[in-house]
């Protein structure tokens, strides 16, 4: 089977799909309400990506590249992305949906960041992500967990 | 019945108790690690405010002040309280715990802001709390609400 992942687009097809998956919050209510107010056109872009199966959307996550004068975790100096919202329906778990979008988000060959819950934290570390060292002015209420291809390393 | 929210030591009865709790993460490893390491003392302060039922540590919350300088979610300019990990042990839950915490960060007359679960999105309205409008540049994946004495507003 071959696994593609699509950038989402803002449309009402789209926010009703995002419905079924539980971390559903303040993020998905305002795309509908910009859609509703026309403050965003129908088929804008998303930070969402997902996996289809057939019609249906199982699998999601939102990619944020956040701009180098705002990086706290990695050295050399970097873009890096914020991945959040990575979620595979329930019926679709353990099918290597998680998996894929994480290795579609490697691919843009910058280090990421994500804020796990400490119940997937065995994912993340098989996705050879490590936790970061806690640093409370920084990370607050996270538990950030984060990924370097070959060249970077975690800020000290 | 007297409530009384007392600031939590760092020490291993307290890193112990904090393990009854759901949201235990990097943060509690981090200080197990520290006191283990004799990098913090035993019985320093913590960020966290409890509630003791007897001998037992039954409610939480984390409590940090961030200072004015990184505040993007209220004017006029001003220090304001990041709280996080608010949490009642499930046997008493309902019973004015979790509202003495906030009650209790409320006392220091500053703007509050939490990253509340969808699920506990009444709780934090019943408290006064509202939904910060969603900027996803700086929100990210977080679901910000927010809570303002008289004097302080949201910032646009």
């Amino acid at each position: 089977m071959t696994v593609r992942v699509e950038r989402l687009k803002i449309n009402y097809k789209t926010l009703e799909e995002f419905k079924k998956f539980k971390e559903y919050g303040l993020q998905e209510l305002s795309m509908l309400e910009d859609l509703e107010a026309n403050i965003i056109e129908n088929d804008s872009d998303s930070p969402f990506y997902g996996i289809y199966y057939g019609e249906r959307l199982v699998a999601r996550m939102s990619l944020y590249r956040v701009s180098r004068e705002y990086n706290k975790y990695f050295e050399p100096a970097t873009d890096y992305l914020e991945l959040w919202k990575l979620e595979v329906l329930p019926d679709f778990q353990n099918q290597g949906f998680g998996t894929a979008l994480v290795d579609f988000a490697k691919g843009f060959g910058l280090p990421i960041k994500t804020n796990a819950r400490m119940q997937s934290k065995e994912f993340w570390l098989k996705q050879g992500f490590v936790p970061a060292h806690y640093d409370m002015e920084r990370d607050l209420g996270e538990n950030p967990l984060i990924w370097m291809p070959v060249g970077f390393s975690e800020k000290k």
